[in-house]
């Protein structure tokens, strides 16, 4: 089955989401991230079958998130390195791995962001960097953009209805 | 073909990606939070087919990141709301809207974070709450934690080699 293509969505979430791939993709953005760069380093952690991982890392080449440097003439061996834009997504998996955390570690946390110095626990949250103000303060909304398209537009209608009906809803 | 089943990954990112199910439910979860709330309201501002929607939100009811509440019995209706841990998912979906914003709006942002007041749009940056230090401070690192299975004592080992090599490569 073919995939929508989210790229073409209205929404910067869903076009994040296009040139991430799918979940595997993620995956081997957080092991670059731990620092691993090798098809076979990246085959062992995941357990994933070559010609998958190798369609996924051209993906990512693909897409920018990380480049091919080659390491080794004879036999051709690359090294996979993330990019500017890859290494920038660092934050995506870190709020995902905090998520997990939160969530689904019944039997305690599996793997931590920690201070090097003090080993204590990061508790990771997202707020905006010039006021320092956490994003989940009510002082803050997601609204339309400049870049707006027509499915953009029908979407923000259907919010507003909704918001309009939820008022009503709580004053009922 | 069959899914890997990632929650039996020893890592909180896996699980968490397990949990999501896919990246429609991220798009679902996306648009609840913005308020919608019913299943026509999902289907038209995700251009969706109606069959695939009935399988995400019910996978997402199941995975506890929603819940239905009736609002009609006859015929009988639903509204799909987020749980504590589906509205938690937030600061995901919000790190994945920054960073699509930054790498992927050429003609400009499409959704922005912005304060309700000013209209000044967010920069979101993951931070430690206790200390506000960003998470991107060389401060920080990502450990294992006490619950590290044997896949993830594998993968750990993995780090460690490909660490050991770029120092290597670093000093030569």
């Amino acid at each position: 089955m073919k995939r929508t293509p989210f790229a073409a969505m209205s929404c910067p979430i869903a076009r994040s989401l296009e040139r991430v791939g799918e979940w595997w993709s993620i995956l081997i953005l957080r092991d670059a991230q731990a620092g691993l760069s090798r098809f076979d380093e990246f085959e062992c952690s995941l357990g994933i079958a070559s010609n998958m991982l190798a369609r996924r890392l051209a993906e990512l080449v693909e897409s920018g998130l990380m480049e091919k440097l080659p390491y080794s003439e004879r036999p051709r061996r690359y090294d996979y390195v993330l990019t500017e834009r890859g290494r920038d997504f660092r934050e995506v998996v870190q709020a995902l791995l905090a998520w997990g955390n939160r969530h689904f570690a019944p039997e305690g946390p599996i793997m931590l962001i920690v201070d090097r110095t003090t080993g204590v626990a990061v508790e990771p949250i997202l707020v905006d960097r010039i006021s320092g103000k956490p994003l989940a303060d009510p002082a803050f909304e997601t609204r339309p953009g400049p870049a707006l398209g027509d499915r953009g537009i029908v979407r923000q209608a259907l919010i507003e209805a909704a918001r309009a009906r939820h008022q009503t809803e709580r004053r009922s």
